[in-house]
């Protein structure tokens, strides 16, 4: 009744329509936000089978409930679809002001669907949302059309804005493409190409709204004592690693342990990871950035120059590193971040992409192309300047970039020979951690309802960092319980939304009080568990609408086949046998079938999600 | 495409849904604005024998393709809903700045269903729409609740506030409550009681965005040619008798003429008439106020005391002069004016309300209630007392004022023997011309769509002001055609929506020579005249599906049966006879069926509103 909070906003751009309504409790009760509410959506308003690219297929950002409060690490938000590089339930996630912004412009969430006849941006501003002519910024990068949108928009009455716009990537369907907001993206899955699908340039939030908080003085305690623990924690406080680097610590995590995806995952240790590890990068470093509200500001600026050309890149993350590094063998730090910059201005997401430039390099090292596929490009593996000109192609899809664009799975179809090779689960290729070294981050792959993931569940900590004798890296055993509970912690980081970083010094306990402060429920731990389950589970079942069961729960070949021959994991395959086993030992213990791995009826009616 | 010109908003009360869309050009460019666009969506979207108080109906407020220009007079808003005196399509147009600023603030049109849980605003903010809480608000005067929710809103950035309310009668459902703004109302038929129906107090306005206009030069040049003539004109030039009196140079018209209602209609001269006519209430003066864009400022304020109370007023009009006035046999402008004033803080209808109080003193006078029906009031005709006692009765909905409240229709049917006295045609009460000495308003009221009506055909200039040879008012030869085209010309009014004192001035050409400057489109005379037929067309075709046909097309049966004993008029009746082939002619005029006087056809078709 307050008339701006707690608001669902949709825009459909074939009819021009704009609707607003209000976000019932109960169903945010049920769902929270973020992952929970989007799926909640997309289950319940997109018709089953529809083509991601089809004018039906929703895009969805929405936040969280303590999203553009003083909660720390709270600044991100969602964007959720049905996704073109798998076709399943995909749900994105960025940092920087445009979650807070949303909350600010008057929304909680934003639905768009249909397509528009021209290119249009989207206009939230001050709880007003208009749809308008983008014409002049088709065509541009990111980072342009961003900085032009944001000069005629002028932030004015202290309303600052945000925006999220796609690249020329999205604008021609590249299926891996992105959608960037300050320096950050919406990365995984394809989410700006189905922007782009609609016409949609951009999305811009101006406002000045406040956030409603149930109890202030509630919030003001727990943000509190969570900014506390951030600043005692030896992994996020000032001169902590994650300050420092963020991302870039893992490098020499995965390379010690044997777990640095290298040569398009032909190899697990990479002989010149220390010139791409974190402190390489750091030196290079000129800046710190953080997201709304984020006392860790794990963000860099990296300053590089390769072949001569000048690169102010706000990265690399470490998946980049592996994707570009390791994987392609590359050893130049410059030569990363001058593809992760091309990646940004492109719009496109960098695991996809440089997995794709590897698995190119294996198909031309193996003589499945060749310079005549490649318009005379060399792709060995090692070569910095066919990596940049390769990537060039995949932003433009031209000539064999029109055919990687697609990601590994499309491009293994239509390169003989190469579906050994073609790493991805479900059409999404796999992060930087060999499974082959960490039996659990296999599972993890697996399982991840939008295509091999590492932030649906990373076994990180508990196999590489800070193994218990439970927890031996190469063991199966144990692994499926402890993959199904680090899922649900992954799930509450994503109905909040909250950073995963800011959560290695914030407890559960932290973020249940927070939402009891902002919404005025009495929230609990055992409420926030089912809630995590009911939200996993309904993405599941989305994907199970879709066709997807048991079969696609699986890893690349190459990871069951073929092991490494260097580093502390050599001889390492993921064991087939052992791997079933342990999806057995799942379906078991989160109540879903065993032969189909679909939710059993008992499981969601004990969820409250049955009879859909 | 541009966002926030030409869009549709739509609020519904009980879901909390609001949705906005683009108004169709060719919708547009069939029923242009105002009355037009009003009655193409009540009749599409109100579900047929919808109750006028259900959440279902619809209130439509909405503007014309002038509205918010620089183009002079043209600074009205309408109303449009299913009337609950009546039960037939309603539209009301008030001045001031509600419709410009409805179009600063992001809309052409704001359509609002369902029924709020508690009181609630409704607030546009330069194109946000929110639904807030008016506790605070509820019980308040008219005057009361715009001035605090007025200073709730504060002006910003050059964005001014326009707000409408509904008073304690609009929310207590006395069937005649009107909705105020800035000292106007959307007066008659009840839009106020249906506000109220559905928990609305008010609807504030505030926004600073530019109305489209498609050639500027031009809209200046046709803008600039009007405000001459009107500059030039005798009528509304300074120190015309518009600037200086406005409505109130009538009284001396239909007194003189003899068609001055008098004593419920019982006489039409009053014997001091010259007490209570434009001079005398000019006298008292104090301020002149004008619309939006209006060089006229035919609205004045009106400073007097009555039986020791100061009534500083903005008004009366020459409607309420009549009703209160020599309907009531009060000669004294101060009562007048106190129930004028009265009339706008409860919100009420004063032709409505000051016809139940002349309606009711007959009654008393003949017997038909006594004291004890009043609560002791002694309502013999000429008691100013009374008056006003009353007026707080009906605003209140206490006593017999709860009876009176429902207008005459309703009372006479609660009063024994008051029938042949109530004056009304299809349950609205009449303005003050009385059609015993104009043969040709007798047609006008009985055709009205939204019931007995001054202004959807007016013969004061035709046939009292200027009559021709042919015009004689007591003739009814050619009358038929002569209201049908005045008709259309009142819905070129209101489908402008432009007022009719500028129309003295203003020719049908200026008009759509504006039309075309703003829309871009070349708009003619021809388009027009079919526009005003079509939508006339469209009022009775929702009419019809009311169940309303030729037997409602009437007149009270006192100016069929009993004649005035006094004046210019004394021994005139309306011919029942002559009235009734009246009617044969004007269907005949018009292309309705004669049996039942609903559109054949044929004339839908021509009109392109066939197949419905």
């Amino acid at each position: 009744m307050n008339g701006y909070m707690d608001r669902i906003a949709r825009v459909d751009l074939t009819s021009l329509e704009v609707t607003t309504e209000p976000l019932q409790e109960h169903t945010a009760r049920k769902y929270l936000g973020g992952k929970g509410l989007g799926a909640y959506l997309l289950y319940h308003y997109l018709k089953p089978h529809t083509d991601p690219y089809a004018p039906d297929n929703l895009l969805i950002f929405d936040t969280g409930p303590l999203t553009g409060t003083t909660f720390p690490c709270s600044g991100r938000a969602a964007v959720i679809t049905r996704s073109p590089m798998t076709g399943t339930f995909l749900d994105s996630y960025a940092g920087g002001s445009f979650g807070p912004m949303l909350k600010h412009a008057g929304y909680d969430v934003l639905v768009i669907s249909g397509k528009a006849e021209k290119p249009v941006y989207i206009l939230v501003d001050n709880g007003a949302i208009s749809i308008r002519e983008a014409g002049k910024l088709w065509g541009l990068a990111t980072i342009d059309a961003e900085r032009l949108l944001r000069n005629s928009l002028k932030e004015k009455d202290g309303a600052r804005v945000s925006i999220a716009t796609v690249g020329p990537a999205g604008e021609k369907l590249v299926r891996c493409a992105n959608i960037a907001t300050e320096g950050r993206a919406f990365g995984r899955g394809g989410a700006g190409a189905v922007m782009g699908s609609k016409n949609l340039k951009a999305v811009a939030l101006r406002g000045s709204y406040k956030v409603a908080i149930a109890d202030e003085a509630a919030l003001k305690e727990v943000a509190g004592r969570a900014r506390k623990k951030i600043a005692e924690h030896p992994m996020t406080k000032k001169g902590g690693v994650f300050p420092r680097m963020g991302t870039l610590m893992t490098t020499d995590v995965t390379q010690v342990t044997g777990t640095l995806p290298t040569r398009n995952w032909a190899e697990n240790v990479f002989g010149r990871a220390e010139q791409i590890n974190g402190n390489a990068f750091v030196q290079n470093k000129t800046k710190s950035h953080a997201c709304y509200m984020c006392p860790i500001a794990c963000s860099r600026e990296i300053r590089t120059t390769a072949f001569g050309v000048k690169t102010v890149n706000e990265g690399p993350e470490y998946e980049t590193v592996f994707s570009f590094g390791a994987n392609c063998e590359i050893g130049d730090p410059a030569v990363i971040n001058a593809a992760d910059k091309l990646c940004e201005e492109y719009g496109m997401d960098t695991i996809t992409c440089g997995s794709a430039v590897g698995f190119a390099m294996e198909c031309f090292e193996k003589g499945l192309i060749t310079t005549k596929d490649t318009g005379g490009l060399d792709l060995h593996f090692g070569n910095g300047e066919a990596v940049v000109a390769l990537v060039h192609l995949i932003g433009k899809k031209e000539g064999i970039g029109a055919v990687l664009s697609d990601g590994v799975r499309h491009a293994s179809t239509k390169i003989k020979g190469s579906a050994d090779f073609a790493i991805h689960v479900k059409g999404l290729e796999l992060p930087g951690y060999d499974p082959r070294g960490m039996k659990g981050q296999g599972l993890t792959y697996a399982l991840s309802d939008r295509g091999a993931c590492h932030v649906r569940s990373n076994t990180l900590r508990t196999e590489l960092l800070a193994p218990s004798e439970k927890t031996d890296r190469y063991s199966y055993e144990g692994k499926a319980v402890m993959v199904s509970e680090l899922q649900l912690t992954y799930v509450m980081f994503d109905v909040l939304i909250s950073c995963a970083f800011g959560a290695f010094a914030i407890t559960p306990e932290d973020y249940v009080d927070a939402v009891s402060a902002t919404t005025g429920w009495s929230f609990s731990m055992k409420e926030l568990r089912t809630l995590t389950q009911r939200t996993w589970n309904l993405t599941r079942l989305f994907n199970s609408r879709e066709g997807f069961d048991r079969k696609d729960d699986t890893l690349p070949p190459r990871l069951f086949n073929e092991a490494s021959t260097k580093g502390p994991s050599r001889g390492q395959v993921v064991d087939k046998k052992a791997f079933e086993k342990m999806l057995d030992e799942y379906y078991e213990a989160v109540g879903w079938d065993i032969a189909t791995g679909i939710p059993t009826k008992k499981t969601l009616n004990e969820l409250g999600i049955a009879d859909w």
